[in-house]
């Protein structure tokens, strides 16, 4: 049995996966699932995970994994793609919890409201919070960005891969990366790893 | 030089923390910091850390580790609190990404606005959104706990801490953990476990 994930084609949190696996050479069936239907909320998908959300992964042996940067981070162990150092595993994990509380919550959100939903009048009414909010996040990596080629360890890491999913689209969100030329520089340094593929690759 | 952390003392974020370096057996300097007067938005506090946020600490040579399940990693690697298992690390990993991206977006933040805020209109309005949530959670973790004394390997880790520090006090946000069984009886063994101490200790 390979592996499987199960995923939603624009979803960048699917693709932080997609990414890493490509990228350490695992061969993997895709069974896409259409989140606005309600598949990921079916008891077939909720036996697979309770929590009703995808990426999940479904290893060799039937066990079953979800969130994503803790995919990711199980993915990466003993890889280029997660340093050894104590100290710096836990700078990346620092910046894949900023990834989950700060930047998906306000970047990943207000890009799916723009793209994908029609807006309530509390969407609406929330959509400049989640903007201000996504321009702080911005403005953090931006700051740490500044005379640094990546976010950990002078390399390419798994904190890379979890914060270029959504900056990169972030534009379909609303967002302007106008005014953040480390990130510019270094979302360019992202797409020139070896083996990368775009968030709308489908056929693996 | 000691480890310093700097929190605010009835933050969940923070107590996990205060918990897993008490039973690790460190000492440490607790640094209050007052996040309802912007404490944590001063350029002192900023250059410590970038995003504004407690729990921050600073390890004995200085260096600064944010992210409260971040630190929970570095500070519980090679103990038994965090097991060995590649696999069983990333359930750990799981279930702390699922407290930051699920259970404390709607549980503490529940808490915090009940508790420490006068509402505006808006976070009124959100209120229902919070609770409706926060409940989604707890039915993730009681359908997981039933059967199972603590939430990876058969043993008490940071998964159990991360998770913990906002549920024993889901009350001061208005959730009635009643129908919740399992997780009352989850409580009760986290509440057990050598050297427990509560989120309103402030002598260290």
């Amino acid at each position: 049995m390979t592996l499987r994930l199960y995923d939603f084609l624009d979803s960048g949190n699917g693709y932080k996966v997609r990414l890493a696996l490509t990228q350490l050479g695992h061969r993997f069936e895709l069974v896409e699932v259409d989140i606005m239907t309600g598949a990921t909320r079916t008891p077939d998908f909720l036996a697979l995970n309770p929590n009703g959300r995808i990426p999940t992964l479904v290893l060799e042996d039937g066990v079953v994994l979800s969130e994503s940067d803790a995919i990711l981070f199980y993915l990466a162990e003993g890889t280029p793609l997660l340093p050894d150092s104590r100290l710096d595993r836990a700078r990346v994990l620092q910046w894949m919890f900023f990834e989950q509380y700060n930047h998906e919550p306000s970047i990943a959100v207000a890009r799916f409201w723009t793209k994908h939903l029609e807006m309530n009048a509390l969407q609406q009414e929330l959509l400049p919070q989640k903007q201000e909010q996504g321009y702080a996040a911005l403005g953090v990596m931006e700051g740490h960005l500044a005379g640094r080629d990546f976010f950990v360890a002078d390399r390419y890491t798994i904190a890379d891969i979890a914060l270029y999913a959504y900056t990169h689209v972030a534009d379909e969100g609303g967002f302007d990366l106008g005014g953040f030329p480390a990130i510019r520089a270094w979302l360019d340094r992202v797409a020139a790893q070896p083996e990368h593929i775009p968030i709308t690759k489908s056929d693996f």
